[in-house]
C-alpha cells in the first residue's frame, strides 16, 4: 500500500515514520516551493506539485496524471494542513481517494464556511460577522473584537485584535476581504479534542486535552485536561462525533475548544493530526499518526486509551536537539528543520504522576 | 549524529525507525552481498563492506576509510547479529566507537567463548564438550547430547540431536571442527531476559518474556513470564548485570534462558535487539529498539516498564501483511522482505487482559 501525503512538514514527517513499520510506502507532495523538505527528505518520494493553469482556472490534466505516477500510483492521498489548494485534490481526486475528502477539508480550511459548518449542527461557537465593518461589528459584539483571515491563519499569524474604535477605523480603510470579525470571548481556558473515525463509521477518542499558548502559538499541552466534569466530556464528544458523521470524515480531526465554565464553544477544526495530539506519541497505546494511518488504510482503529498522564512541550527556535535533557520518561521528536526563530523544530513528550508533576517538568525545561 | 548498523535485516530497520523521531540518521553496512537490503531501503545510505585482501588478513586500510566516509563519517557503528567479521569492525573502530565493543561481540559470538565467560562469572550453563568426539561426550553427558556449530548456528540451523551411538559415530565421521557437544537440559520452559546499559554504566531490565519455539524458531513470546518467582527474576537479572558489566557492555542484550525448577541455565546471549523483545515496541513506555539507540547515544535510557500484558507472534513465511488481523489491542510490523518459507516476514503485539487472553489470541490468529 502507498499513501501520498500533501506537504512536506513535520506533520507528514511523523504520519510517515509511524506508518513505515506497517509496511505502507510514503510519497509527498510539495505544494510550495518555498517549503522545507528536510523533514520528509529519505521517508519517501518527494515531488514537487505543477503549475496551475495560467487563467488559474485549475491544473493540466496530463501533468496530473504524471505526478499521480510520479508518486507511485498511491492508493490515496491525505494532507498535513488544511490550506491547500482545493482544484490540486479535486483533480488528483480522479485518480485515487482523498482521506478526508475535499468537501471536509473546504468545510475546515475557511473560518466563515467552518463557522456555517458549526451553526447548522448546532454546535456552539463565538458571534461573528463576515466581511462587515468592523465599526458595524462593534456595535453588535462590543470591544474587543478580534478579526481573523479566513484562509490564512495559524500560529496567531494574519489575525487582529481591535480594542477600540481607532482601531476599528483603522481596519476598515484597510479594505480587507474574506475575513471575520469574531466577538472576544473571556474564557477560562484552552482545551482541545482529537478523535477519528475510519471508512466503516468507527470512531474514536483522545483525551481532553489543555492547552498553552503564546503569541497564538501552541506552547505545551497536557492530557487528560483537570476540571473538566464528565458532562463537558460527553458534550465535546458528541459535538465531535457530529461533525465527523456530517462529514463522513475518514482519518484524525482536532477540535479547538474554550471552555467558559462547563459550556464548551468551539473555535477550531483542524483536519489533520494535530498538534495537540503530539502527546499520544507517549501517553497513548496508539498515536494519533498511526491511528490517521490506519483510518486512512481502512483498518480497524488502535486504542486510543492514555497509559499515563501526558505533557507535550514544543520545541520553538531550540538550535540543537535537546539531547542532555531527555530523561526516563520523556521522548524527543526531532523534525529535522532548518532552525529559524518561532519555529516549531520538534518537540518533547512527557509522562508524570499527576498534571501538577508535568507542569513543574515543562517549568524547569523552559528555564533550562 | 548518524549511527550506522553492520547488517540489513528487520533488526536494523527497526532500529532505524525507532531512532529517526530522534533526529538520528541511519546508514547501513550490507556485510553479505546475498543479504537482502529491502528491509532498510530508503531508510538511510546503504554500503557494501569491500572485499577482504586476498590473503584473508584483514582489510585494505584505504577501502575501510572510503567505507566510513561513505556511510557519512557515523559518530559509533552498531551491529544487528552477532555473525559478524570481527576484523571488519576493529579496521572501523579506528574511526569512531563500535557498541557494544568488539571484545563483547566476540564473546558471543562463538559458542566456546560464551560458555566460558559464563563459567568464569559463575552463571549456570548447561555441561558441553568442545571439539570432542560425540563417541567421548556421551561418556560423561549420556544420550541424547545436542552438537551446535559455535558461530553458524541460529533459529536452529547448524544443529544435529545425537540420540544413540549409531548417531554419535556417524558424527565423529563427519571430522567436523569448532563445534560443542551440550548436554540435554530437560528444562521445564524457556524464557529470555533483555536488558540494557548505557555509557556511564546504567542498566534496566525489561519484563522476563516466555518463549516458545518450534523447529530452532522463535513462534511467539508473552511477557511478563508466568509462574517465575521474585527470586528467580532477581537471579536472573543478577546475571546479566554480570554480564553487563563484565564486558562494559554498550546496547541491549538478551539472554535465553532455560527455566528448571526455580533455576536457572544460560542457554545463549545475543549482543543485540532481540526477537524476544519485539513485545516492548507495544508493551513497554521505551522499547528496545529506542532504547539500544539511546544508549549508543549516551542519552539517559528510556523506562522500561511494561504497561500491559503484551504478546508477539513472528510471521513466519506470510504473503502479505495481515492487515485485516489487526485490531483495536494489536500492532503489525512488516518488514518488506522478499517472502520465502520459513522466513520471518513481520510479527504482531498483541495486549490483553492476562497471559491466558493473550496465548487464545495468538492461537486464533494461528489458525487463520
Amino acid at each position: 500500500m502507498r499513501i501520498a501525503i500533501v506537504g512536506c512538514g513535520q506533520l507528514s514527517r511523523m504520519l510517515a515514520l509511524a506508518g513505515l513499520p506497517l509496511g505502507i510506502q510514503f510519497s509527498f507532495i510539495q505544494d510550495d516551493i518555498s517549503q522545507n523538505r528536510d523533514c520528509v527528505e529519505g521517508l519517501g518520494i518527494i515531488q514537487k506539485s505543477p503549475m496551475k493553469l495560467e487563467d488559474n482556472s485549475g491544473y493540466d490534466a496530463q501533468a496530473i496524471a504524471q505526478l499521480y505516477q510520479d508518486l507511485g500510483a498511491p492508493d490515496c492521498i491525505t494532507v498535513e494542513k488544511e490550506q491547500v489548494d482545493l482544484a490540486l485534490l479535486q483533480a488528483l481526486a480522479i485518480f485515487c481517494p482523498i482521506y478526508p475528502s475535499v468537501e471536509a477539508i473546504k468545510g475546515c480550511q475557511h473560518r466563515g464556511q467552518e463557522k456555517q459548518l458549526l451553526a447548522k449542527l448546532n454546535i456552539p461557537t463565538s458571534p461573528y460577522f463576515y466581511n462587515q465593518s468592523a465599526l458595524e461589528a462593534v456595535k453588535v459584539l462590543g470591544y474587543p473584537v478580534m478579526v481573523k483571515s479566513c484562509t490564512e491563519g495559524y500560529d496567531g499569524k494574519n489575525q487582529w485584535l481591535i480594542k477600540n474604535q481607532a482601531d476599528a477605523e483603522q481596519f476598515d480603510q484597510l479594505g480587507a476581504d474574506d475575513y471575520i470579525i469574531e466577538a472576544f470571548v473571556a474564557f477560562d481556558k484552552e482545551i482541545s479534542l482529537v478523535s477519528l473515525r475510519n471508512k466503516r463509521g468507527q470512531i474514536e477518542h483522545y483525551s481532553l486535552t489543555d492547552n498553552h499558548h503564546e503569541q497564538g502559538i501552541l506552547r505545551h499541552s497536557i492530557a487528560p485536561a483537570v476540571n473538566i466534569s464528565d458532562a463537558t466530556q460527553l458534550q465535546a464528544q458528541g459535538y465531535m462525533e457530529r461533525l465527523l458523521t456530517e462529514l463522513d470524515y475518514v482519518g484524525v480531526m482536532a477540535m479547538e475548544c474554550f471552555v467558559i465554565g462547563e459550556e464548551l464553544m468551539i473555535n477550531e477544526l483542524a483536519p489533520r493530526v494535530h498538534n495537540s495530539g503530539h502527546w499520544t506519541q507517549l501517553g497513548s497505546i496508539t498515536c494519533q499518526f498511526e491511528n490517521h494511518i490506519r483510518a486512512l488504510a481502512g483498518l480497524n482503529l488502535g486504542n486510543t486509551k492514555q497509559i499515563a498522564v501526558t505533557g507535550m512541550l514544543n520545541l520553538i527556535g531550540t538550535e540543537q536537539p535537546p539531547f542532555d535533557a531527555l530523561t526516563e520518561n520523556s521522548k524527543l521528536y526531532w523534525y529535522n528543520k532548518a532552525v529559524k526563530a518561532q519555529r516549531k523544530l520538534g518537540h518533547i513528550n512527557f509522562i508524570g504522576e499527576n498534571q501538577q508533576a508535568i507542569r513543574e517538568k515543562i517549568a524547569q525545561f523552559e528555564s533550562l
